[in-house]
């Protein structure tokens, strides 16, 4: 168990994961320092719903990096492809953001080395995201080891970086109940792929049915509001 | 040796190292495709050389993408602290960026997947550059490894991701020898880290210095303006 003198970069989406990743780095003791990225999302429900988890979650720094990825295309996210609704596909669906969590991690890394954190939280998940690649335990070793080969804190022997994942291999309902037991108000967190312009959610895309269905599992009610 | 129909993205700085690595791409029959990461640096000659680099090559498409490593702090390169003149050291250099090279290797990527292309090129270069940890061939195979994992494109086989980092064990001496014989113009390209207002060189930064020696080594001449 870490200390309270320890930091940690935690990525925050603004949606669930990363909500509930972030309230493990504070239940561990980490102070937090929260980084967003915002790639070029369709909306801004997600990035208003990651500073107000911040807030909760009384971040020591929040950060929000610019970083056009609409520039290269390649996703429903980020381009003008549609979000696909109510359908099943075992193939890695076209919401999928190429490289994403590798861009994300790398920033959090720079970031990390600049604060001398060592711990980096991701709320990637494998069981949910079965088709992302990047959603993967080995992907997330994989990235550890380059983080220790890549910066001049972990080469010089200063820390060793950890990339922590501790949703990795929890279905949605296990985090959901997790993350209730500590308290989380899943009220301000945001998941869906396509709100309306009130910022109210679909209930349609992959991400709100997967969330929809990961409360219904828990026993709980899902406080977001839909359309 | 590949074939006239394969891209190739190539991470394009503005420096003499990443036009020469740029410079065997083309060599290779690659159709390039041109990525320069705007990370917030001192100084806007760098990206004027590669647009200018871009053009000279005939590359098919040249982004720029902006990305505010500023925000991070941590190195002489994009924060306030003075960059060095003059000074020998075996030390990582306070011109490092903490996480760059993953940070640029992470975007090109995430740009390679969505062209379909399987190759990205880098001007690492681990012999004038021994300091910084991610420019090592370790850091280069780790990396790669990354990107198979990381990857739609990976996973599913279309291809293997290869970096491919020309310039890793040659001398500055070589470099510029091979990029002479390729009939590279270098005038175009920008090193220092410490330019004038009218984009001179300063030639007493790390940078110059290495680029000087280089040139004076390969029995050529420097085309580059210095104050």
């Amino acid at each position: 168990m870490a200390s309270n003198s320890k930091k940690a970069v935690v990525l925050l989406s603004g949606g669930l994961d990363s909500f509930t990743s972030a309230g493990y780095a504070r239940a561990a003791g980490f102070e937090l320092y929260g980084l967003t990225i915002d790639y070029g999302q369709r909306h801004q429900a997600e990035l208003e719903a990651a500073a107000k988890i911040a807030q909760y979650l009384a971040i020591k720094e929040h950060k929000i990096i610019k970083l056009d990825l609409r520039a290269f295309g390649g996703s429903a996210l980020t381009s003008d492809q549609e979000v696909p609704k109510d359908t099943e596909t075992s193939d890695i669906p076209v919401t999928y953001v190429p490289a994403r969590n590798t861009i994300m991690l790398s920033l959090a890394l720079g970031w990390a080395e600049v604060l001398g954190s060592f711990d980096i939280f991701i709320g990637a998940n494998s069981v949910d995201y079965s088709g992302y690649p990047d959603c993967r335990g080995e992907f997330i070793a994989a990235f550890e080891s380059l983080a220790n080969l890549a910066t001049k804190a972990g080469v010089e022997g200063a820390g060793h970086f950890r990339i922590q994942a501790p949703l990795l291999n929890l279905t949605k309902a296990q985090i959901i109940s997790s993350g209730l037991e500590m308290g989380l108000d899943y009220s301000i967190s945001h998941s869906c792929y396509d709100p309306d312009e009130l910022g109210r959610s679909c209930g349609h895309c992959d991400s709100c049915r997967i969330r929809l269905k990961g409360f219904a599992d828990a026993g709980a009610v899902d406080p977001a509001i839909y359309q």
